[in-house]
């Protein structure tokens, strides 16, 4: 109820801020017998890890992850699975003045307002650190996923600023400090740091996607596939809009060209996005996202003190110029997140879970 | 966890199917003491109803809504109120060749492959139908939140097709079938008018905002007050795209333009859209949808059958040959839903609630 | 949030008033393909009913119920089930004077204070009317846990007031009035018979069992099976203590004596209740429950009026004698709800569902 | 919905195995800027804690407690309070031979059932251990109930085998290593002697009290505030019976009994325990709670291995032959759980808390 816990039947519960002695989460519901280590959830937080490249904060985090609970001799025992990330680079020093001044698009004001009190080292709570462990959630329902139905959990970027990108092929995403699916990203390390010179920072657009789900899943009214899919996708911080298959294109489509016809042999197209009715249909599920330039830069802006008197504000420290460039590995922690619930809410209320079809002949013939 | 339950302070469990004996819904968490009858909540379903213009479906359903419990002398007593709206117009024989077909970007596939059967009248529970108990709970939320913070919740057309909408007042959307904003609207009768004999359908965007929030609102990590609008817009039939504030403009923006500066007069912009971190800072809350081209069309698609055999579909019946347009009551609903629900959980842990400041100044001043 | 939903997988969400419009609830999570139809429900709803014998009340209330959707041709759809039954016999004269004054042993005081008003026509929400709802509801998980694994749940009447009624026989409970499992009740009509005329009331002890329990339901800490048992008997008007398996007697127990011993032919006794650790053994289920005495009495209480000031109350109008009499169906139940939502839960982590053994060594077996 | 999460509003979910490498809580919901560090929690725990005389188990664990976040500047920050035990004393050596038998009255045979796999180690998941991280929490709880309200939670011994104990006085309780409330405790020291030389067990009865509850507090239906606390403490490990006021006596009493009056000075008796159709008369909350005898006994027992063969069980080990006797401070813990989160609730719902009253002529004219 207080914003801490995503899903609930695959419930995982984050606590820790940016720069306490420690940050974590409790997964509460992963089936039990499933083999798991630490080696298996710590590739993907050094996906996320900053000081990777020039390209982002330049903070030392090693976010090195420890299994409290919930596993024994190498299996998950279906308890709950703790996750411990210790904080170790913690210059809070670099964010002392922020506690008399509102940020600009920050959450400074909004804290206060709400709790009456806020901390603000590293932003405290509202600190895009908190993704970390939700990215060792993530890693934990992808392997679970990838074993159960051979799921795969792919993320790339689609946009930087105003620069498009086009896809090339997904074996590129992880060659470049950008997730961008392309061989050359010269101009785009050229862009970055004509803006870190300028002291601003950018957007990105970031599309995720998810082949081999299971057909069938999510629910038909308000837990929609694709309404919990934006519910966490909106969860992740600077994220400011969210699109299904084809979005906001569909605004502009006819229905003759919009919605995907059937063959024998499958879908025809899939503007659905992978769900139609709040179903998933088997096809990729497709998942598109904006991320709001960095607030913190160095640029000065206007503001506001604690007093309400005109003040000036500008945010020092090591920061991301486009908070977008990690954002990557953490949606895709969160579609699994996503899919990972809405298997077993389905496992509840039907006992099987289809496969995702080749053929919609065999499946439709097996469900008759 | 079925999915038909929105919220948890106040809970609105909704219930029926399209062409069954009667939909509504069950509104838990209302708080005792509200002046509460029929005629606060039937004008909002008069504004969803169909068949009020040409640009509708020309079903007819009164939709005339009775409170079954939870009042008692004129006012809420703080225990759950049922409403109930009786089906009147069930003419089935239209639907019934469906269910031996699979029409694209409907959920008869999915519902087939989630269930194992489905109600094919009407689009049974999948139905945008359903919507209407949605409007109902959300007049109740409207008229409480009205009460407590004077907040107004509004929404209007931005795009038919490829008919973009300028915004000229709040003042004509009342006036108009489409909800627009716009004192003339001619041409897009003429665009709807060209469309329907196409027997094509197309998609919508529509605005939906809310007036004296708050501020305080949302919970900082998973249920942000934007993901949970993002969730509740997402369970609209057929949208397929969610921004708050900027939105997708936003990837392309710097951070020195997006972050809104504050002044001691408040915020001088609102690329926001009224929710920084997760929590709303007191101006406007927006919110824009994308809402894609109804699908029952008269134009012949391309399908399989149940024994998974090609196939062609076409869609006869009375359809709305663009859903969008009935969509802005039922998305001011939603969000009046999210807020109610938010205003609930704040009230839970801090007892009291902020309301929306005209000078950051003074409530800086408070705060601290 | 608000208690009017019980259950998470199979939700029920209760609503109305003891002298209101009409009374019901909204099972969701029901699974599909299910025969149901009222005929399937009315045979419970009759047991509970009053009006059927002099020794309980002499409304007369038909609870005829309709199912309003979730059915579809003869069999749920998985989508949510309506249940409405119409309140007829609202004699609210009957209880003009409650409003003014506390009755002793009812909730007027408590619901005063909570929500700063109240319904005083038939206790409006605290009324015990509201439980045919829910004994409509468990008629629905019963046939569904019947069909699956053959699990028979059944209650009978242990003690009325000081009268102790030893087990006779299963065969004997439908054939009187008493729920009680003997032959011959004169004795208990007589016990009835004088009370009723000293116009007081009394207390009762009600016990409840399930048969074929699938083993492995209930969750380790705080879902327990026996946790959730309770809380649905205490949620039983009247009900002031539960027992599981030994219950208060195993404080005077020797470890030695109460942990149930294993053999190959299974456990060889049943101080357990049918519970370990939280969850089931595949043994019966066994609840014993404690019913306060009826608070409506025609004898005068000493109490107070809305002013504080000293008065007398004496409650007229048509009352149980002993509000225990009518609970065996309630409590059956509300068990039924317990285990349907705990085998949903199962399926949900573990996919499969373990029937209750013979013996344990095939399942131990099976299991290893 | 697996279990390990107590609470929604104040929502504490528990982690860990009796053996593994930590065990712990995350409290999400606590209201910020309460002043709170360690020593506000630790004095509960270790009045919980194993070893502190001969008639609790020998284990050695200091239950240090670590808060991980939450936290800032020594108050509260309204954001997830995570709390750490580390264990220490794990000599898992003496569960080796568990694991191919199953131990009469333990849970061994039912996790196997239900997770098809089971953590040995001093009974892992299943361990009362795992209360201590709820003391933990309970301590928290406590106190912000006693600087809002003034609550006061209390527990003591009633029965411990068949000795009952008279109340004396609760100033006794902390004088002696029974909690019980007399000041001569030589009988209970040599009755736990002769036991444990006998190598057996007996069960307790534990009383649980809170004084200074605001009136209002519990749902009317299935949320009462008498279920909430019968689900929280039937989750204590080795509870079989919950009371409330005169529990299982009120069976015997009559209407004219058992109903506690009113007086213009407040109620004349308390039958009811502190709860009227569910909800807090602002009365003391009484409950009553049985705990069966500890299943680890010296005694041999009968029971089948693996393989459903005949076998012979004895459990060494360090356990307390009396698991009673250091569950009060837990279920004073579980108490305080129940009340805060009914707080939350009520303040969700009517925005303000109404304080337990002296006289009831004052509180009916405030609410009327």
């Amino acid at each position: 109820m207080s914003g801490n816990t995503f899903g609930t039947l695959f419930a995982v519960t984050n606590f820790g801020e940016s720069h306490g002695p420690a940050i974590g989460c409790v997964i509460d519901g992963c089936p039990p017998g499933m083999a798991l280590s630490e080696a298996d959830i710590q590739p993907d937080l050094d996906r996320r890890r900053p000081g990777t490249s020039r390209h982002v904060t330049q903070r030392q985090e090693p976010d090195q992850v420890e299994i409290l609970s919930g596993v024994y001799e190498g299996r998950t025992t279906g308890t709950p699975i703790a996750l411990l990330i210790r904080n170790t680079d913690q210059r809070s020093k670099d964010y002392g003045d922020i506690l008399q001044t509102f940020r600009p698009g920050h959450a400074d004001y909004t804290y206060l307002q709400k709790y009456g009190l806020r901390d603000p080292r590293g932003g405290g709570r509202s600190s895009a650190r908190l993704t970390a462990p939700m990215v060792a959630a993530g890693a934990v329902a992808k392997k679970w996923l990838a074993q159960a139905y051979g799921t795969v959990l792919r993320g790339c970027m689609q946009q930087v600023g105003e620069v498009s990108i086009p896809f090339e092929s997904w074996d590129h995403v992880a060659h470049n400090p950008f997730f961008a699916p392309v061989a050359d990203t010269a101009h785009l390390e050229a862009y970055m740091d004509s803006l870190r010179k300028a002291g601003d920072s950018c957007g990105a657009r970031i599309r995720v996607t998810a082949q081999n789900v299971p057909v069938g899943l999510g629910e038909p009214l308000f837990d929609k596939l694709d309404a919990d899919i934006a519910w966490a996708m909106m969860g992740i911080n600077a994220v400011k809009g969210v699109e299904i298959g084809a979005g906001f294109a569909s605004v502009a489509q006819r229905g003759s060209t919009h919605g995907d016809s059937l063959s024998p042999q499958g879908f025809r197209s899939n503007n659905a996005g992978g769900v139609l009715g709040g179903i998933s249909t088997g096809q990729d599920i497709e998942v598109s996202i904006a991320i709001k330039p960095t607030s913190s830069i160095l640029t000065p802006r206007e503001s506001v003190d604690m007093q309400g008197r005109s003040t000036e504000v500008v945010t020092k420290g090591r920061h991301d110029p486009c908070v977008g460039i990690r954002a990557t590995p953490i949606a895709e922690a969160m579609l699994a997140l996503v899919l990972i619930e809405h298997v077993l809410r389905h496992r509840a209320q039907n006992a099987d879970v289809r496969a995702p079809m080749a053929a919609i002949a065999g499946s439709a013939a097996a469900a008759g």
